[in-house]
């Protein structure tokens, strides 16, 4: 007997725990992964990264991209892996000037009218990006066959912060002023921004990647009124976009400190799972966000770097709180470069010690 | 007929709509204040600062902290005056380095472990910041009838962020990881902070504070289980304390980006009030605090800045979504320098037009 081209799909998918939970299923103990798995925290992550110029250049590589996202997976048999790359690639890819500089992050040119707008090239960007394309395809051959494989992108609001910005900043006061001083203005990079998101998504997909993550950062500094308008409606429109090329492929969104927000956001946006930081507690997750939805996190990534008995009874409280529903593990936050190695594998035996 | 000393205070809080909200009733149109409203956004404020070395000396000099204090209320009419100080007055009192560096805020020798702690000097706080309770002296005089006096301290928490930190910063991760790694130890931190901050807010009634407001500026970067144990059970403590000494004077919280968590900390404190950043929707917060808490807030300050339509819509949604609900209409975080003085006085008109 033959399986036909959907069955061998879905025999794929069913072999790795972290699709089977975002396709429908309960799995205990609940699969694992990490958000900047792939990072400074680790010495062979470092040794690679000494070998490349530029922070952007590490990303367009595709031979150190995919190196680095499999040395997580090696040494703690993640049940997903993210694509190595960062949210800045979508204004680099627009044509805005973008930079990484050490121990300070990321400085851009900051766009701060419309004619900054009118530069940028929306056509450009999946041409552009091919080499995170490579990266994906190349991936989804060398990765285990139990291991998911994500791709993301930042959302829109939390990529014009930057944009417009130059940096990361506490209270983003530029971006939110010019939304609410020229919200047509602001509009048209958000517009920009969802476009480009979407095609750089739906490209990814036809690369390999199995689910999609949307990281929104400062969607925790807006306003009722703005959150509604520069987090939700953008996202709402992502998934649209991207759900008419990829109907199943499964989006997780994470809006990061959107608090209270968080269940409107999941309703409205349509996202299959919803990334939780760690102010949320889980109790209030199970109850005010719709079963159809997945939850991950959320886990302090402080805790991960003290370790011992603080970080044992974290994990423990979130594993008790998430049974009986569709859950995946992760942090609140990516880990830091603090983190022990030996505390990230000790979270992970004791996730599969609880099945 | 000779009125009793407690119909004369009755009287005098009777006059004031801030305390009639705050003592049991709702007033229409709502009392308005501003956090930060005595800054530098205002030009005569600026000339006053300019004459005064450091901004310590400045918040240690009752004819200027005074003189600052009653500007806005000349310009404005504000139903409530807060005090001028700074919150890390505590830390200095305690015997701690803080200095206040041009463009940079706030700058402490961190403390990093007990030997730190054992160098402070509760016992000191009281007499160390009489030039304070001056200034409160002075102001309950000055202030018109009409007027509240709020007396305030930063909550534990964020005291001890600048404490431990030397500075601000987003992601709080030495005072969150010292909490983790030795909760001991940083107990015997909150533990310095509760008395200390019991004892000056006790004095500052005894003042003539009217109201007190407890600012806890990064409570929103805690997890679920830090949120409870380093902002929630210091503050139930604080309010326990002033409480014994001052049964009869409303307390309002301001845990700034509490979320999720803020109907917890209501319950769980105690608190007469609680100010609402601008990330909260009062659909929501008529609906999950209880109706025996006064809620304030949370206009965003950047909306102050702009001015204009986006303003007077800001205005009326709060105006709108408030009514029925004993409301005091203040900012979501404090003025910021760059905002239009008229802007504050268009705010103000259209709040007392709405009645």
């Amino acid at each position: 007997m033959t399986l036909s081209p959907e069955q061998t799909q879905a025999a794929k998918r069913q072999a790795k725990p972290f699709l089977r939970v975002l396709d429908g299923e309960i799995v205990s103990p609940p699969p694992v992964w990490m958000m900047r798995q792939a990072g400074r925290y680790l010495p062979e992550y470092r040794e690679v990264r000494a070998g490349i110029g530029s922070f952007l250049e590490f990303c367009y590589t595709p031979d150190a991209a995919v190196e680095v996202t499999l040395q997580p997976l090696r040494r703690f048999g993640f049940d997903a892996s993210i694509l190595f790359a960062d949210i800045l690639v979508i204004p680099d890819a627009l044509g805005q000037n973008v930079t990484f500089k050490e121990g300070e992050g990321p400085v851009l040119e900051p766009i701060r009218d419309l004619s900054g707008l009118d530069k940028l090239d929306v056509g450009g960007v999946v041409g552009n990006l091919a080499p995170i394309f490579e990266t994906l395809r190349r991936l989804s051959v060398e990765i285990p066959k139990t291991t998911g494989l994500i791709g993301f992108a930042g959302s829109p609001w939390t990529v014009a912060v930057y944009m417009v910005e130059g940096r990361g900043r506490t209270e983003c006061e530029r971006a939110r002023g010019w939304a609410y001083r020229a919200p047509a203005e602001f509009q048209k990079l958000m517009d920009i921004l969802v476009d480009a998101t979407s095609a750089y998504l739906i490209e990814q997909v036809k690369a390999g990647a199995e689910a999609l993550q949307l990281f929104d950062s400062w969607a925790g500094v807006l306003s009722v009124e703005q959150f509604r308008s520069l987090v939700i409606e953008p996202t709402r429109r992502i998934v649209e976009n991207v759900r008419k090329s990829a109907p199943d492929v499964p989006i997780i969104g994470f809006p990061r400190q959107g608090g209270i927000m968080i269940p409107e956001y999941v309703t409205e946006t349509g996202v299959d799972g919803v990334s939780l930081d760690h102010s949320v507690p889980f109790d209030w997750a199970m109850r005010e966000i719709p079963e159809t939805c997945v939850l991950q996190g959320n886990l302090d990534n402080r805790l991960l770097v003290v370790g011992g008995d603080a970080l044992d009874r974290g994990v423990d409280t979130i594993l008790e709180q998430t049974r009986d529903r569709r859950f995946i593990f992760n942090l609140g936050h990516g880990i830091v470069p603090q983190t022990p190695p030996e505390n990230v594998a000790r979270v992970i035996e004791r996730i599969r010690g609880s099945g």
